[in-house]
């Protein structure tokens, strides 16, 4: 279909109207190129649980737009005027196979100079912007996208294959935020770790934090499923939620000498979820908290406590290009050694949007495609 | 009364049984010093807001016990050995006239190696240990200190009066490690501040936070006196909190181009300073809790928020000696810039403890402080 359009110099888009209004399908001409642009052609796209919750109305944001943000392409087309790096330096090319920053900032505003440009006073959402008549073709539901200048772009590691590098850009790179946020990989080896949800995000932490040489990775989830893959991405111990609390008590005293967990990770979004994972942490813990993107119920802070305790508790949302370039490093290292490959179940066409929404949110699968040629 | 206690042979404390009971004076042979330790005659000990708690019975504190932690005093006695450094690695002397890290650490322990020695697995805390018969003079309320091997000591700055030098070794240093958690002194030059409770932490904090060249530094408190204090210690702003909510948004507001604080300290310990606080945060910003030292209510987190919104948050109790080291630099660079010599307003002998904490309960004095040796 795609290659059709293009060659009728139009491209397709789904997009998003509305929830319970069903994706409606849109041409574009191919767009104009500015200098610092460029043109990539899509060649997968996989569905996170944002775009999940926005197609069932349960987040809010500006539509109509274009969904989809883990996006991988090639380019096929560069702006006019000076080259056009990569976020190693070298000039883009056509031809090449690669992610980009689903935020791209402007450098200078004050969210830039503080080191926080995912929230860039005049930030690109790729996947979250408002159609918009001068660029609409800013998502991965579609066969093309239009890369604003500005936007950090990275070539895909040669042998990555394309659904395993497809997340890098969301949720392998978000994680690997939460990790430089806790200490770093260096800070991470040796320690004990309680990991929150055992979903995309609480996989991709276990494999990298077995990556970054934790002593023991606890996973805590409401499926079983999901906790025996965890076991396979490097987890150490296993704990459903609905288990009778001593046992996590239990299982973390026996590995801490009683003190708790260096560093906690709350991947789950789910309500309830941060009082388990305060109470699990040692004296001087960490506890970064990235899930619950939706609202969820407010959990009593006692203040006593975490002050006692020396408790920190960071917020993290989205990542910076360096996250980035740090999950394409990781997973080009480990694709092999943990069942990455498995993780996306299920492929689409472009004209099967909706059914893969129907059939993302009916399976509950971590992770399926769109593949826009295919 | 100690001078001629000492020429007996014998030292006296008062011994703080349990709250609603009068201080019981004892006297105690003049220790007999192991290698590593040293006996320090008391000059002054002031009354930190948690010797009052436990003097009231709103903190649980094991007895029966010594009060008093901020202490300065002069060396008179140093144990068999090898000489003993002070945290500078210069020899201690008799006749120095020293304070010292409230905490002393074994220095090998789990928390000792992972930079939180406070939080040592055999700590001793000046000011808070049971009488014990081998060891009984730990704390303040008393003629004569015998320090334990392993504690940090240092020399107090030649000119820095004695009753400015005493609150250094817990209020000072713990403002001092408040300001490095949220990102020291560097981090702090051009930020605005939030420094929530006017007492003597939030005085200490906005002169703190001046010579670190914070751009502007807002105070809130009950109290009128506090507020007006502050603006002599530094501050730019301050809003009584029963102000209008209106008038604290509008003042963060217009100081921060709309965004919210850089930084807020919570040194009140009042129930719902924390939500406050958090309100007040610009995206990316940092919150750190020192106040709340005994139960205040619970503040519900939304956890949504505090990922969107890149909020930090740090418990921080107690200090590190470097926290010490840099209080006492702090104070001796600006005990003339702002009215330090000030804060201690009353004066009271050993025999006159009881009265010392009424009449601190009575007054809300920030500090008043017993002069042993008078």
């Amino acid at each position: 279909m795609s290659v059709k359009c293009w060659s009728r110099g139009k491209t397709t888009a789904a997009v998003f109207n509305s929830a319970g209004q069903p994706l409606e399908y849109q041409f574009f001409p191919v767009p104009k190129l500015a200098p610092g642009e460029a043109l990539v052609q899509i060649t997968a796209c996989t569905l996170c649980g944002s775009d999940l919750h926005t197609y069932h109305g349960h987040r809010s944001i500006q539509t109509p737009t274009i969904l989809g943000h883990e996006i991988i392409g090639k380019i096929v087309a560069i702006g006019p005027g000076d080259p056009i790096c990569d976020f190693n330096g070298r000039p883009l090319q056509t031809n090449m196979r690669v992610t980009w920053s689903i935020t791209a900032s402007c450098g200078n505003c004050f969210y830039c100079s503080d080191g926080l440009p995912q929230k860039c006073e005049h930030l690109f959402k790729y996947g979250h912007e408002v159609l918009s008549s001068t660029h609409p073709l800013s998502g991965g539901m579609a066969d093309y996208c239009h890369l604003v200048a500005g936007t950090a772009v990275f070539p895909l590691p040669e042998k990555l294959p394309d659904l395993v590098a497809c997340p890098a850009n969301c949720a392998t790179a978000t994680v690997a935020a939460a990790f430089r946020v806790s200490g770093g990989a260096e800070w991470c080896r040796g320690k004990v770790l309680l990991i929150q949800g055992a979903g995309m995000l609480g996989l991709t932490a276990c494999a990298m934090a077995h990556d970054y040489g934790a002593r023991e990775i606890i996973v805590t989830d409401i499926d079983r499923k999901r906790l025996e893959m965890a076991l396979r991405f490097g987890a150490t111990r296993c704990v459903s939620v609905f288990e009778d609390e001593g046992k996590i008590n239990s299982i973390v005293k026996k590995l801490t000498s009683e003190r708790g967990v260096d560093l906690a990770l709350e991947l789950s979004g789910a309500s309830g979820a941060m009082a388990d994972g305060l109470n699990q942490l040692r004296t001087g813990g960490r506890y970064i908290l990235v899930g619950a993107v939706s609202p969820v119920a407010p959990t009593p802070i006692f203040e006593e406590d975490i002050i006692r305790r020396m408790i920190s508790i960071y917020g993290v949302h989205n990542y910076t290009p360096p996250d980035l370039a740090e999950a394409l490093r990781f997973l080009k290292d480990n694709y092999n050694e943990f069942p990455f490959s498995s993780l996306v179940t299920d492929k689409f066409r472009l004209d099967q949007v909706e059914e893969a929404f129907q059939h993302a949110i009916r399976s509950r699968a971590l992770r399926i495609a769109i593949l826009p040629q295919a």
